[in-house]
């Protein structure tokens, strides 16, 4: 097949730090191309990728303030749309905004919805309701919109170490630092059951930050790292008791469950939106509704098997899974269209 | 001709209080029905126009908080685009973000450059530099594009009304308060003049009023009367002895000079950009390259014939004569297209 995939500038592909939706296209773009199938990558020019590459933006603009997104995002999509008679079919991870060309080209444009980031965004959305949607798990879905499939998000089962004695004794949480992330939550929980938390991340909201957990950040209790790279993101997670993942909105998928499930690290979460998806609660972590029942579960994390917890990865959400989902998408579409 | 006009949706179609984009778009499509031609504005619901409104933006962005720009224009633009085939041209009047879609259609799409707002949007004027372009003065010109042919902005004479002798003994800035508009230097020359300063407009850079205009605003010497709508804005001007115009960058085309001569009050501008393809030097105004020669000139100004900037207008900046160019462009593209 020849493919094409519109990925997000933000970050490069695949990301350094933090960047779930391109964790995801890099995933998707190298399992298509281990399989034979004529991929063309549209990402940052640093990104690495076994695909052909696309770039028209030299860096991510997320790393770069010189780089107006207002007017990389739109050039990079152009490349994208005017190429597209190269592609049996193009396949859109960069929200609303490709929709708005999809009408001008013949070739069909399939998009993951990676999170509706806000309900604004939903009037480009609604437009054009009759195109191709993949969810990324059930939860997460708009009823007014053409789902064709959910597929879940699928890792690189080889970056993650499974550590069936964890090293350390502590907590993590490990994202962006988002009120919606329940960071502040994670906080909580740490000082109530009496165990240190780790924090990894990066800042995307710094008044909470400021307001809501640097106070409590003191070294010992609550111990701030910076960012993560790959082999750092691998160590914390896998030397971890559990991860906490206290949303305080639907979560729309929750990479970084599946990343610490992969390591043996059974992770406590929310239960809202998607966790109830991929968590076996009593088997691979524990699905909570407050801070109460979070201290409760960390203290039951003893009792789950850190073999259970890597298990259910290896069995639901390897980037073979999610590849192979997609292949069966794109598949129906063409014989479809 | 069957033509289709992109606008602004950051305000209203004509404008209520301030745009310069929307004012030329609604004289153009205005003018261009008046001469029998099948036009389609693109331009927020609440526009009045006498040609086919298509929208989809129900008010201005500018006026309401709730609509988020990202999500509308690229609506907005999309519709455009999508009914491109009912045109025989598209005449765009939305800066860059339309050129990205341009690649994709059959019909030609005009843009006429009402300023750039910054280098970094240039990257996508030059990946379409061969496009078809139309600049507003012959000094707005980047030497990588394909200019057609500079059309001057013409405006409706009888919104302004002509006054041979001002009732007012006081200087005019009018606009948006921006550092490159120079509110601050009209001030100055106000106050080392001894005439009244009347300011009115829009805020556009809060800090710069706060702390370089707002400290000498006192009611007397310089006084603020907000924005004005076009009854407002024709008595202030008309009765002014002058209009002060002392930009500090390369001035794109400079509507408002226009709109004061049509009112028979001379100009006083900064000599950076389009003001020397407008003003008659000694006739309709004088060109200045400091805040001393503009003091010397409002001492001057008692000296110029306010029948002859009305008669500089009348001559060159109509409306027909906007409408007139546009059309010969129009032509040119469709024969040679």
């Amino acid at each position: 097949m020849r493919l094409g995939i519109l990925g997000s500038i933000s970050w490069r592909t695949p990301p350094r730090h933090y960047g779930a939706w391109e964790t995801v296209v890099h995933n998707l773009t190298e399992g298509l191309v281990a399989r034979g199938h004529d991929v063309t990558l549209f990402a940052t020019q640093d990104s690495v990728t076994a695909a052909k590459l696309h770039a028209v933006c030299p860096r991510p603009y997320s790393e770069d303030p010189d780089l107006d997104p207002n007017v990389m995002v739109p050039l990079h999509i152009s490349e994208a749309m005017e190429m597209a008679g190269e592609f049996d079919l193009l396949h859109n991870h960069l929200d609303f905004m490709p929709l708005t060309y999809s009408g001008l080209i013949e070739t069909p444009v399939l998009t993951t919805i990676h999170g509706f980031s806000s309900e604004k965004i939903k009037a480009i959305y609604y437009k054009y309701a009759s195109n191709p949607y993949v969810s990324i798990s059930d939860s997460d879905r708009d009823p007014r919109l053409n789902y064709v499939a959910t597929v879940h998000n699928g890792i690189d089962l080889s970056e993650f170490t499974f550590r069936a004695n964890p090293a350390g004794d502590y907590l993590l949480y490990l994202g962006r630092f988002h009120p919606e992330k329940g960071v502040h939550l994670a906080v909580q929980v740490a000082r109530q059951v009496g165990l240190p938390l780790v924090i990894s991340g990066i800042h995307q909201d710094l008044e909470y930050w400021q307001n809501e957990v640097e106070p409590f950040v003191d070294g010992q209790q609550v111990r701030f790292v910076g960012p993560s790279d790959r082999e750092e993101r691998d160590a914390l997670m896998g030397n971890a008791l559990a991860c906490l993942h206290l949303v305080t909105r639907p979560e729309r998928f929750g990479l970084t469950i599946v990343e610490s499930l992969a390591c043996g690290t059974p992770v406590i979460a929310m239960d809202l939106g998607s966790p109830r998806e991929i968590l076996g609660h009593g088997i691979s972590g524990f699905l909570v509704s407050s801070v109460e029942e979070a201290v409760e579960a960390v203290r039951s994390v003893h009792t789950l098997d850190r073999g259970d917890c890597r298990r259910c990865v290896e069995e639901r959400f390897t980037v073979d899974h999610m590849v192979e989902g997609y292949l069966r998408v794109y598949e129906r579409l063409l014989v479809g269209g």
